[in-house]
């Protein structure tokens, strides 16, 4: 019963899991594989530790099976095959009292602000909670929460079938909303710089253009008969994408915005006004967005599980996120949590 | 038969009108008055001499009769009470393929691109014009193109009764698209400094806060129990404007995009992110929008008439604009186009 704890200063230790026993309205949950996120990598880089209690166990896109559950926590049994909706919100204000808990003004996202789930045993609550069905293997149940992004995304995009949608950033978020999009009916392309994930990317089958090497203006007008994209999704966080988004679409085209971006950037509202465009953002997930990801991995109709580039013991978390730091040939790393 | 014509070099000639036969599809119109619009001031002041051929009649907020119709151009007869909407699309680019003509990609302005209003008898594609109700004074009848302008922006706003909006910029525009979203069923703020425009704002009924005297994101989260506006109408094209709009919104609250930036402006992406924001562009106006406009302007719900600050003749233009560039005590100047 071990658990990966981060100790501040590029330091993941592991050391011994310490049970919570579920108290009321939670469930205790033996983990069985987590992912490592972009988000549990600032964490690493020291980003945002004025939001965590050191050491503390991170990790938050996990499947698992329930271990035991508390008084009044529904009728969880041992054994269900579950993940958890990683998102605590107070319930009390004007965002959840109109229905928008999932961006509470102090929500508790569980794994940064509460302990996560690189942990053999994790205790949460019981609302947090999707079964997991039968066919879904585990460890492909751990991008459960990712694609749940990604439906999310898709969703407040409004995509349509035949909508031509432009991804800017093909890493692991960037690769799962390229994938639910075309599920949606889009014609995607995906713009990324790095040769490993363009070749991945390729190997799914997405479009995928190097705008080092590509006039990604041009290309899109080209391939959409000099009207421009319908959507663009920024999930680079990056200037240049910034800079691009608002040009690539048509009239009345969206921009979905994922990425986060730390300071203010410079936008060409001029281009916002000129062709009536929108800017929506989107950040995490509501409960169908959940229900929705769950049906897409079930079904198998979309590669999500070719994103998973490893898969670690806890030992390995350490030399995981050093990887992903350092933008080595990885793209999805799960981590075994019995391990 | 007299004509104001812009010459450059911030100047307004007064010569003869040369009056221009009605042509196929075309319909002539004897001007009775038109409003002077920030984008004259603008053309006054050069900054868009490369779209007029000087010496150029402008003008385009207007009202008139007809006075002679061209083959093919409907049932128009002399007489009849018009407006124009000034948009002249191609009918053939992807915007207007998409139905989206009135920010079509090579639209011609009617008053910037083609010679306006500002001259005795104008002649028009009439499929630009609008009936004008016989209730509806002429003088009052100049409003409908800068009030069609707030039913737009209150429309692709998604003003519901009862929201929160907060209109950035209490010129002429941002003065009637408060009385847009008010008659829409909106609480409104209106921020302002200029002290006349303040004072005739509130003389309408409207609140009224100068950003120098209070501080607005403040007394915005007072005024909606710590929620933020649900809605926040950039009008004023400032960076003060662009940088407080997304700070003054609840979750999922909308910035509806209406002032002009010449340049690249720095933008809190994160915010828009973090709380779901949304940013619409919003441009001139579609039939729909006219038709609500009349029917606004006909009604006398709102005190759109009382923003009328002075008449001018033709031979006035000159001082309007220039009263409007030094920001004098005038909020709309319309001009008799038969003085």
């Amino acid at each position: 019963m071990r658990a990966a704890y981060y100790q501040g200063n590029r330091t993941i230790g592991v050391g011994a899991c310490v049970p919570v026993e579920p108290a009321t309205g939670q469930v205790q949950i033996r983990v069985s594989h987590c992912g490592v996120c972009g988000t549990d990598l600032h964490l690493f880089k020291g980003h945002m530790d004025h939001r965590v209690r050191m050491p503390q166990v991170i990790g938050h896109e996990m499947s698992g099976t329930v271990e035991a559950a508390g008084p009044g926590a529904g009728d969880w049994k041992p054994g269900d095959r579950v993940t958890v909706r990683p998102l605590d919100p107070c319930g009390a204000c004007p965002a959840c009292l109109a229905g928008n808990g999932h961006v509470c003004l102090k929500l508790k996202f569980i794994g940064i602000d509460e302990p996560g789930a690189f942990q053999a045993l994790w205790t949460v609550p019981a609302h947090t909670i999707h079964r997991v069905p039968a066919g879904l293997p585990l460890d492909h149940a751990a991008l459960i929460e990712p694609v749940a992004v990604a439906c999310h995304d898709v969703r407040l995009g409004d995509i349509q079938p035949g909508e031509y949608a432009v991804v800017i950033g093909g890493g692991p978020i960037g690769a799962v909303v390229a994938l639910v999009a075309r599920q949606a009916g889009a014609r995607v392309l995906v713009t990324e710089i790095n040769p490993f994930r363009i070749g991945l990317l390729r190997s799914l089958g997405l479009d995928v253009a190097d705008p080092r090497e590509t006039d990604l203006v041009k290309f899109v007008h080209e391939q959409t008969g000099g009207a421009g994209a319908d959507a663009v999704f920024e999930v680079s966080g990056s200037e240049a994408g910034s800079a691009v988004m608002s040009d690539l679409l048509r009239v009345r085209g969206r921009v979905i915005l994922v990425a986060v971006y730390s300071k203010l950037t410079p936008v060409n509202l001029h281009r916002f006004f000129w062709r009536e465009l929108r800017l929506i953002g989107a950040r995490v997930y509501e409960p169908c967005d959940f229900d929705q990801a769950i049906a897409l991995l079930a079904s198998g109709e979309q590669p999500f599980t070719r994103l998973i580039t490893g898969v670690y013991p806890l030992d390995g978390l350490q030399r995981g996120l050093e990887e992903m730091g350092r933008g080595a040939d990885v793209m999805k790393i799960l981590v075994d949590c019995q391990s």
